[in-house]
């Protein structure tokens, strides 16, 4: 039997969602080791989006086939939210296809990153802003984000220097909202590099701090280069917010 | 001049509000040491509740008498927001009437206790909230609320054993509301004393449970008699959400 979970976790306290071996402190290794106690066997979980270190995920999907288990979808759900840390959740259990394949299946992702902006702060939401301060020109990252939009190579923006796998990838859109205390990007796309969100956002930062053109983006492209880029904004405030199939479009 | 600060903070690392001398880990000594930095002198901060550790408040009032300061409110709402920890953030600072004070000043509160039910997480607000966890009848629970409106002496619902002032209160109202994840008790009063809003919570909830009856309130408002109400709830939960003065009213 083939299960799909919906996951959320504040990842504050995890070394990012890809188990890590023994020593190991990280979100799939939380879930696959309730998961094995419950059903008396290794499992193994695929989830469809690796998140790094710091990274928090309000909409996570991930997949596990149980070949021993013979309980139902909720007794899943029950028994891991009730083993779990505080700090993980499981929102949803579907039985589903056996080729069904959380990552492999998936047709894009949505992610938000909240940066905090002016002098007041939330102190509620805190862990899941990045506190910058100071104001940024909405419109000239708005521009800068018109670039980013569509089929790209995203090699640039990419902290993995040797990709040896494709780097195209196509952000369908990036929209920017503001409010008095924060702005909030979200970014839809087919497939996002390593730390190639946390690239854009410092790249999108810098643009809205004047410190570069929205027209810098072309030549991030051309030259393929990371140096030309941003820098690598922090982890605490990103979330993966939605992980979309076929049937969820 | 008189100041008025609008406060938040999420109350989970410190031993609550009221300065306790010199191992000091309160959120009014923090904010003191802060305003004593700013002023160079020694300043004194009167909150209006004076929430217990572990309690976080999104909408404390307090104010502050600073004889060498001549710079503006903005100034100061700046200042501590920079220098006070993440975790304690400041809304609003505004030039008040010498005779302000905010406790004595008052009028009444509003409280918010959050209580998370079934078995999903809020992972993000867990802070926040106090996972109970099962069902809750909140009909038998809202029946319970009507016992405790109005003005009663809430000797039974105090923490404090030998308390010398008077302990009749006003509570305006009580208003529970549920939805998939949570029930949400919001009590408005004109004052509450040591401890009340948790054992008054906690009482709730065994009615909520089935193990007391709504009945069961006016043996304790007869008795006076703490070890007839419920548990204290944890603090976690609990939230001071507004201050309420004459011209807010």
């Amino acid at each position: 039997m083939n299960f799909k979970l919906l996951i959320q976790y504040d990842g504050t306290r995890y070394d990012g969602w890809q188990r890590q071996g023994n020593t190991d402190n990280t979100i799939q290794g939380k879930i696959e080791e309730v998961l094995s106690k419950m059903t008396g066997e290794p499992v193994e979980l695929h989830g469809a989006g690796r998140t790094d270190a710091g990274v928090h995920a309000s909409g996570q999907i991930a997949n596990v086939h149980l070949t021993k288990w013979h309980g139902d979808t909720e007794e899943i759900r029950s028994y891991l939210n009730q083993y779990l840390p505080e700090d993980i959740g499981i929102l949803d259990v579907e039985s589903v296809p056996e080729r069904f394949h959380s990552r492999l299946s998936a047709k894009g992702k949505r992610y938000c990153y909240r940066i905090g902006i002016g002098d007041r702060k939330n102190v509620f939401e805190r862990r899941q802003i990045y506190p910058l301060g100071g104001t940024l020109d909405r419109e000239a990252m708005e521009q800068a984000a018109q670039y980013l939009t569509g089929e790209h190579d995203f090699q640039g923006f990419c902290a993995n220097k040797r990709m040896k796998k494709s780097t195209v990838r196509y952000i369908w859109s990036i929209t920017i909202e503001e409010s008095a205390d924060e702005l909030r990007i979200t970014y839809c796309g087919n497939g996002f590099l390593y730390n190639m969100i946390r690239i854009l956002t410092g790249t999108l930062i810098e643009v809205g701090q004047g410190k570069r053109s929205p027209q810098s983006i072309s030549e991030i492209f051309e030259k393929k280069d990371r140096t030309l880029a941003g820098y690598t904004a922090p982890a605490r405030g990103l979330t993966l917010e939605e992980v979309l199939y076929e049937d969820s479009v």
